[in-house]
């Protein structure tokens, strides 16, 4: 990277921080100025509007979800040990950001307003529904989940495993919340892999 | 209700309203004003601040979730019939209002600002959660979960399996989401009922 590049990086990556804990919407120019103690106009310069700057958080933050969750669980074996390391690895991503994930927050912020952030933000959304999928997917493929399992409804179940462990541990600060998790995570893969009746 | 309460709860289910589509966070008074044709001068009178607003429709949305989804589910027969009750109250919940339920995007948007706002979230979360568990209890008590089914992580999955419908649903699109949800809830069902190993 040239230093140029490393720059825009640098606060690339301080304003995914500040997008996880005051939400996408609230990430303005101005914030971003104020945190970073630069000018308004040298970030102007660097991501010409506050939507731009949205969609690059978005696309910034799914490149290190990619690195630190996706990339290290697809290195492990195929099916239930890959499932379980997309898991863990989705459960350590929302420690790992001061205000939690950073999608969690934009997902509701952005439901609701038409253009191409909330396209952005589809657009990753998808790509992760996919992945959740397409591992469920190998565990099919390699006998731990039987071979008429619903790997969309597992997505979904998934989501909401995660979404309930984001809910009740953040907002509520239940120590139980990741244990909880944990279990239902649990009950899920048992679920599908149990022979049907 | 005297004309003036009245008018003022007018303004707050119009405020309801408007948290579901732009946010807790979006709603001040300028834009209500805006909404609502009346002048800030006016909506201040009525609600003080616009921290003041925002606890006033969550107390709202609280008091109107009690009693379109709580009351009726309470009045079904203890047990499962109460709890599912309960779930299809939630869910249709989300579709009577413009933009989902409110408390989703709430949730997100306040777990990382400390103040009476969320104090006021948690204590309207922490009233949601404790009627999961005592319905769920009622299942216990009926005979339909067994004896040491924990009401608690059926209380976190219930949260998950609606958290994930409201999100499957409304950002993806996905028009399978309530299916999904509703086969979560059989499951989850299904899991309490069964006889430990």
């Amino acid at each position: 990277m040239t230093k140029g590049q490393d720059t825009r990086q640098g606060i690339l990556d301080e304003a995914t921080r500040l997008a996880s804990s005051v939400g996408l919407g609230g990430l303005t120019i101005g914030v971003l100025a104020a945190r970073t103690h630069l000018s308004k106009s040298g970030l102007f310069a660097h991501f010409q509007s506050k939507e731009a700057l949205q969609i690059q958080v978005l696309d910034n933050a799914a490149a290190h979800f990619r690195r630190v969750v996706v990339g290290p669980a697809l290195a492990a074996p195929r099916g239930e040990p890959r499932l379980r390391a997309l898991f863990e690895g989705w459960l350590s991503w929302v420690e790992a950001m001061p205000g939690g994930c950073p999608f969690v927050g934009a997902n509701t912020e952005f439901d609701d307003c038409p253009g191409p952030v909330r396209d952005a933000l589809v657009s990753h959304q998808r790509d992760w529904w996919e992945t959740i999928v397409r591992v469920a997917q190998t565990a099919v493929g390699e006998g731990h989940f039987r071979e008429d399992a619903d790997t969309e409804q597992f997505a979904q179940d998934l989501e909401g495993v995660f979404l309930a462990y984001h809910h009740v541990s953040r907002l509520l600060g239940d120590p139980q919340a990741a244990r909880r998790a944990r279990h239902a995570f649990e009950t899920l893969v048992t679920a599908a892999a149990r022979r049907a009746a």
